[in-house]
């Protein structure tokens, strides 16, 4: 990292955590100079910088302001109140009726699940799919079989070193994008019937396997400022008999929240101490806004309970449809499921992406993707606080590209969900979040979209319609 | 078809239904220039086909002589005579044992289930890939949702209109390979403990589908001439309650017998009156030797019962995971079911494939790749003749690269089948296509690889090993 960028990441994380509070002035040139042995060129690199992620901005003979994430405006969205009971689970095709609306072109889609594509370096991929595919030898279509292409699981296994969690090629499988990953890794682990602790609010596709599966869910309150609520979990793991977990324990879909270090090894002990296997969602735990990628559970599991699952749809190349497990004692399992129910991932997505990685473009990539969410998240919560009444309440994200909006009880998302559809704006309203359909008065909006002037006034669209009702 | 490619045909298709018996002398040059009015170079041109594709073989100064199918001097495998009883199923952990054998690049692989990929247009395919990649519409990578990218759902349903059967795209699903397509089908309309009619001999993929998803098998015989017993099914099917039947119709794996038009028209009316939905795997169906594609069980369809799956893996581009259903009736739940499980398939290689297949190339690789699966066949069948003992009973293929062979009772092709992994060679033991475990006697073998010394080398081998039990 160059010195400017130091300088940057270190002003960065002091707006981040409040040092620096959002409006007051930055520290002047001459200070930091003689504070980080610096020269004044190196600061205004910083400044720019900054400036560029629209973290500060230049006021005209005043100087540099910090912009942050100006989340001290807002309160943040209560914990759910329901007393969890296991449930069947009957969701699906109200999911269905909402994600259809996304794959229409016009609709802006902030009720989508991902980000914009414009954000990824898909031409840079198309030259590694160029450049590969005519030398893949014919056997490899035969030899990717599961667990996968090699020099990709030799990749990955790299990053899991620099997170300082050694993990086996052999152990890692590759599969159709973390959703297949999860769904076999549920497969592995229970049977119709079984308990399945999940998260509420959570991403819907726990929802929909549990369904799928005629399985059982037990849901687990979420805070949005702490995360999984582990004293909620370790009561409600002695009253009923939990099969297995899935949690998405960084930048949580749809709270934007992480679980600490501390609480991640703590779930790992709660679990492991009771053979439950936990199956760890980990897709966005490259799309930290702080200065290092948070340790998934997964680093603490020294008994091989943790199902870590992760994939490149949500950080490089959406549409190859390449993720992977690295599933400790299941492996062999996991790996079986995949070669009895679509054989393998695609060669050639798996060549290109392992030829992509070998040329180190990854992590500048991801630093600026980084500085993009982070930026457009600055953007969101700015256009929130101009449109909505001042009595909603906002999650504040430190990763990802989710924010999680709580307006007075009574207050009816899934109407603001059809009224929103008829001016070609998508929302998440909260019930797809929930088993028993909570959270009715909750929406998940996406900030990672491209962010344009189309936004800034669907924006204050959804803010006529919220004041409407 | 310039004229000589069409005498070739007919020529072909005389050695085929053994008015040419094979051995005889082919019709003179003088002979066949009256017949067919054409001119000798003519003549002399589909000769010199015939003898590339290994169907004639030219004596010096007297002639060619037909090499043909030469199964005559074979009796063709007995159908199986247990009576069929709904069974739970277990028997992955044999497949899985036997199928590990085959990832070894060293062994020479006639217990594979996939032709040698040396038999596909690889490199062509990479140019669509390298040219395609990087003009993917970003949008792409959402548009692609199921039911799939619309110009490759285009192209296919133009090859069923070829076929004389119109599908809609909207209603063709595109899915990671057959594999996935047939277990999202199974998926739609059964439950954990249905009963499921497969084929006996079949292949293992319904088997595992049916174990992993705690449903029971009904297994139906099949016969090595005229493939599954109709009049057996319907016995059974008064009997017990069927909730699907899973069959492949056409080159069936692994007796490479087919259903004739008839007969599929029959299965269909048969299945349609009762509500039966009919999943059609119909993975090898334009690797015909005949002069053209059988039509599937899909053509008599008129109510929506059948489940049309297949794929490009087989025929095309192995290892690029595409594969497709047009689920009738069920269509919709399959899409969700597709759309839970995996999301969608890999948008390079769908929109790749949907470029090569503009180009009008396939149907020309598709001839190639038919001559020399059938010449191929040709050389088997002769090495099976000098090597085997003659007491084996071999099944005659119209299609796909699977021979089955039944040696006399008693005979045990598991243990074959370790010893000839011991010589580095793989074969695939007959107890891996039936619930049952029946078929201890027979194998399939695979004549799709490329076909060289090795190949003759493992024969002679394999018949040392077969006359030693």
């Amino acid at each position: 990292m160059k010195r400017y960028e130091a300088l940057a990441e270190l002003i960065a994380a002091d707006i981040r955590n409040g040092t620096i509070p959002a409006g007051s002035k930055l520290p002047s040139v001459r200070k930091l100079r003689a504070q980080h042995q610096v020269s004044a060129s190196t600061v205004f690199e910083a400044y720019h910088r900054l400036e560029d992620r629209g973290l500060v901005r230049a006021r005209e003979r005043s100087g540099y302001f910090a912009l942050g994430i100006k989340h001290d405006v807002f309160a943040m969205p209560k914990a759910s109140s329901a007393t969890p009971q296991p449930a069947q689970v009957d969701i699906s095709q109200l999911i269905f009726s909402i994600l259809g609306a996304v794959q229409d072109r016009n609709i802006l889609p902030l009720g989508s699940a991902f980000p914009s594509p414009k954000h990824f370096p898909l031409p840079r991929l198309a030259k590694s799919l160029a450049s590969t595919a005519r030398f893949i030898d014919p056997w490899e279509t035969v030899a990717s079989l599961p667990p996968g292409h090699l020099a990709l699981r030799q990749q990955i296994a790299l990053r899991y070193l620099g997170l300082g969690i050694p993990q086996a090629p052999e152990n890692i499988i590759i599969t159709n994008g973390a959703l297949e990953a999860l769904n076999l890794c549920l497969a592995a682990v229970a049977q119709p019937g079984d308990l399945i602790a999940i998260e509420s609010p959570g991403f819907y596709a726990p929802l929909q396997a549990i369904e799928r599966l005629k399985m059982r869910a037990l849901e687990i309150p979420v805070c949005a400022k702490e995360g999984l609520d582990l004293d909620s979990l370790e009561a409600l793991l002695a009253q009923h008999p939990v099969k297995a977990c899935w949690f998405m324990t960084s930048f949580q879909n749809p709270m934007g929240v992480s679980l600490s270090e501390e609480k991640k090894q703590r779930l790992v002990h709660m679990l492991s101490a009771r053979q439950i296997p936990l199956i760890e969602d980990d897709v966005y735990g490259e799309l930290y806004f702080g200065t290092r990628q948070p340790l998934p559970a997964k680093a603490f599991d020294t008994q091989g309970w943790v199902m870590h699952c992760s994939s490149f749809s949500k950080s490089l190349a959406p549409g190859y449809r390449i993720g992977w497990v690295s599933p400790g004692r299941f492996a062999r399992q996991v790996e079986q499921l995949k070669l009895m129910t679509t054989l393998s991932a695609s060669v050639p997505a798996q060549v290109a992406i392992a030829d992509y990685l070998q040329t180190g473009a990854y992590d500048k990539h991801l630093r600026k993707l980084r500085h993009t969410l982070e930026s457009q998240l600055v953007l969101m919560l700015d256009a929130i606080r101009r449109h909505f009444p001042s009595t909603v309440r906002v999650s504040c994200p430190s990763g990802g590209y989710f924010v999680w909006l709580e307006f007075p009880s009574g207050f009816d998302t899934l109407r603001l969900h059809r009224q929103a559809a008829e001016q070609g704006i998508s929302i998440a309203p909260g019930p797809i979040f929930s088993a028993s359909r909570q959270f009715q008065n909750c929406m998940r909006l996406n900030f990672g979209g491209q962010w344009n002037e189309d936004f800034e006034e669907a924006m204050k669209t959804l803010g006529h319609l919220i004041a409407e009702q």
